[in-house]
């Protein structure tokens, strides 16, 4: 089959693990063009990766003759834009998430997305191709744990990023946007209905300086679905022990529960510490496979002429409850989801 | 050193397992005496557990020349009756939990109990005395995790419990006075925190013959501490998998997990079910150890004159928050704990 | 029922817990009279236990009137005398292993033992009494892993024993007698079947010392039925994690595995080490119920007159194996075990 | 840099398995030709995997203009053959594991191979280079555990290969060179060290018909090393958890254990079975990347011009100790491994 011609914006560390994987590991892909606002970024592009095109303007790497699809990996306040105009190209496009932390910006692209109906738009929340996760879903669809009531889910850092996301988290959107959007798409994935309300504490409790940025480096919020089935949803900076990431969810048959903890392999340690093992440092070391299967799964899409199974609305109502999540950890009460759309 | 001569009322299931512990497994105590106003749990009494004296008529009881001290066991809805006409009595008293599902009564009894200085009230929360929940707290204490900033505690009964567990519903106050005080009770103890506010949700999952009753299968309590600490908890009627009751504990330095799975004991098998352990049946079998060692401590603190380290502020204010999450359950709202008391 | 009155012998840190057992534990015991000939230990039996009849002399203890049974905790060369005089003295006795490192010395206290049948004479090879090794017994009885073919057992003990054991080591009787009777015990309880032949290699890969006492520091003895199953049984002085002792059994339908992690209790740490548990020190912390245990049916077999599960023929069978390890660890060759009886 | 031009010879299950990673997930290779005395593997290479040049015979392949390397993945009994045809044809040469279950052979084609040192020959013991295996290598390598002294290693296929085994064991050189091979070699590897004599024993114990055929399902081998260390390798056919296949390493300061159980991803339930995870399948199952990246590995070789970690004296010292096995287990003797070569 024909290899997908496609281009990237943005070669942030992220960026360049994408980058590397659609250049050595996705035979379907075409890796032709590359755009960054870094020439530190765009050098590594030429001489490491020899991407053949380099752009430091969005709208130039756009007019590309025979650009297929591109891979927006930009900043996230930049996504939605990127998008948009990918869009307007005539380009598929994959967004890293999350699509925006406004609501509103998110229902625009929707709009000019229904524009583009044979272009595809996909939000990549990658876990839903973790081979994990892929498991569980298919065990509770078969209903191997009879009907889900409960999620519980958490994205945590190790310790080692908080100093760098002190710097990072006036841009991200915070901590619901930034990482329990990953823990929202998850409930609803599982769950299969909507959030209705939330309840969202947290704090500051190791380093006073996410306080003061008006973030939290540990929050947890209780979600209420409109089936009456429930979420509660951690996210943190601070893990001793690696990135501390799983999910867990309870149906009236059975309970399933994945990755906790993060290890790293198979090798257990017996020594002086304990009977031990280590775990998983970063999202990529522990969701490396994950972010290989849905490029591959969007090309393939492309290729196919078939829909992704993620939707931008997934990514929409991802938005909409980290929204309200946010507002009701800045009110102290309850908000119910209605309120923010 | 003297045995103390001690007595028993109520000889349920529960009660049948303290009297064993101590007639065959406490060297300090002389079980002397035992009341039920069961004919079936006296004859048991009788000929089972050669008790001496058996009365119908606790106030008899009380009477009994050389009674040191008594242990209810009897119903929920009279362990405050009980435990106020032991102290009245001149002896000492040891309840299980919870001290009663009514604040007022709790505020009464800790009022009588002011008044016999010299006498201990003590009621059983357990699992402060189960040796891993010891292990963990003593690993908190000595600064193992840094500051706990955050607790998950589940007390999760096997599936099978479910349909006599409809029938008691009605007089055991409900899911959060008979279950959830026991996490409670632990998030206070491992936090050094009171809760300022809860909001708990849930609902019949599984048997909607609770929710016929009013009550639930599977509840989650989020808690706000007055230091700004969390806790989650969850209770719930219907795992397969056996008693699924652990405790987590996060903080600024690491996290302790105490009793998940609730495995059986040490084996493990491999078959076509996989990698498996098999998992405790019920609470008895979890805590086992732990009312063994609870009755002893009792029993130690009147040989030597101390003070149990559980009070009956501590079951008054677990019965605070457990009324907390009942009326935030029944009006779907945040209910803040100063409300209650 | 009438409490039996027994007298121990041998004080050190094993009859210490023994005789702690007998007077705290075990309401079937009256622990009576106690033997050493060590002041301090005899001196800790007077002021710690109070027991009431103490002796530097075995044989004065026997005369004792109204003495029903002794526990033989002395050291191991002393096993077989005290067990012949208890015997002799009309007494019911129970034995720490080995039986004796002497096959001849077992045999004639089989046959001795032949002459008082209404006499119990027990080697407690604790491990059948663990709850987790009965747990598996039972498992293996009703077929839950088909016919058992391979087991795999070890003795380890903690790094920190090693400096002791080297003292130790010359009155063991070396490591296959004192260590591995227990994996010896298991294999034929497991496999119901007695071992053909065996080869042995090992040395003292961490302590040389061992070596200059013609022992070692790990050993490996591979093991063929005479129903052609399979056993390897390692024992070892060098572990860091703790005490290291489990078991697996192989059958035609299944595994099960006994007891690795040797975990010290219910709590896992999430920390900078890893996902961890820690684990016992000692084969006393792994084994502490099972000692209970195998007291409490001891005198139990007695109060009901039947015959305890193990046998001196048990005893006599782990000693054989154990001598045929030995030697076939000094020659380097296989040993048939039929050479040794 | 320039693609690697590779041929492949046998596309059995495995064969087709190697030659889309050789399409699929390896940019550096260009799969222009196949080879297979099947017309069914000849019809899958053209019509699903569309590779352009298709041969019935080896030698015809050889002389295909622009061929660099070959993957030798044919039948046990033509690997010999097939290398040292590859060789004199002026290739690279991979080949699955064994090099040949004779010893004679080995050494035949190493002293072939010695006349083109140029050209790689490779024998795939793909264990070395799954990410589990390699880390505990590095951690070995690091000095986590001390000295190793010690190796536990096993081979066992899920019961449902038995009956499709009871075939193919004619062909395969039996248990021991077919499954312990890779023991064998991981045991090496580890203890940096030489088989100096070996007792193996075993039986069919499920499945008789491995006995009618001079075979059998479980074997389990004792290994003495010329530097005093010890290896225990079992290999089998009749797990019911799945492909149960793991390594544990046994040093002076600690114990490494690589990949038991053999779960097939993180996802653990809780239901009516236990607390659980399920197992992989088979040995691809388990090893799927490693066989991506030994091919990697090999390719890499090629293109930088650097010898590969594993030499054709391994392949040679595998098949020695295997034979000694065989030996072993045919005569109930233990065979030093000196005499073999």
């Amino acid at each position: 089959m024909e290899k997908i011609k496609v281009g990237i914006v943005g070669l942030g560390r992220l960026g360049k693990e994408y980058a590397k994987n659609l250049i050595y590991r996705i035979p379907s892909a075409d890796l032709i063009a590359a755009c960054s606002i870094s020439g530190e970024e765009l050098e590594f592009a030429r001489t490491e990766l020899e991407i053949p095109h380099l752009f430091e303007d969005f709208d130039e790497m756009l007019q590309l003759q025979d650009l297929e699809a591109v891979f927006v990996i930009s900043s996230t306040n930049k996504h939605a834009e990127h998008i948009v105009k990918a869009l307007e190209a005539g380009l598929h496009v994959y967004s890293e998430k999350p699509l925006s932390s406004s609501v509103e910006a998110c229902k625009q692209v929707e709009a000019i997305a229904a524009q583009y109906p044979d272009q595809l738009a996909v939000v990549g929340f990658v876990r839903r191709f973790d081979p994990s996760y892929r498991y569980a879903k298919q065990k509770v669809d078969e209903g191997a744990i009879g009907k889900p009531y409960l999620v519980r889910s958490q994205t945590i850092d190790k310790d080692t990023v908080a100093e760098w996301q002190i710097q990072y988290v006036k841009n991200s959107g915070g901590i619901f946007h930034d990482y329990n959007v990953h823990d929202i798409d998850l409930a609803r994935w599982f769950l299969g209905a909507e959030v209705e309300s939330v309840w969202s504490i947290g704090g500051a409790y190791k380093y006073p300086a996410f306080a003061e940025a008006g973030d939290a480096d540990h929050v947890m919020s209780t979600c209420r679905f409109d089936n009456g089935a429930m979420a509660v949803l951690n996210a943190g900076r601070t893990a001793m022990v690696g990135h501390d990431t799983y999910t867990e969810i309870v149906g009236t048959l059975g309970t399933l529960r994945i990755g906790r903890p993060a290890t790293i392999n198979r090798v257990e340690l017996y020594d002086q510490h304990g009977a031990r093992q280590e775990c998983v440092e970063t999202f990529w070391d522990r969701f490396e496979e994950a972010f290989l299967r849905i490029a591959e799964d969007f090309l393939a899409c492309i290729q196919e002429g078939r829909q992704p199974a993620l939707s931008l609305a997934d990514a929409r109502q991802a938005t909409i409850v980290a929204e309200a999540c946010t507002r009701s950890f800045q009110k102290g009460e309850i908000v119910k989801v209605g309120e923010v759309t």
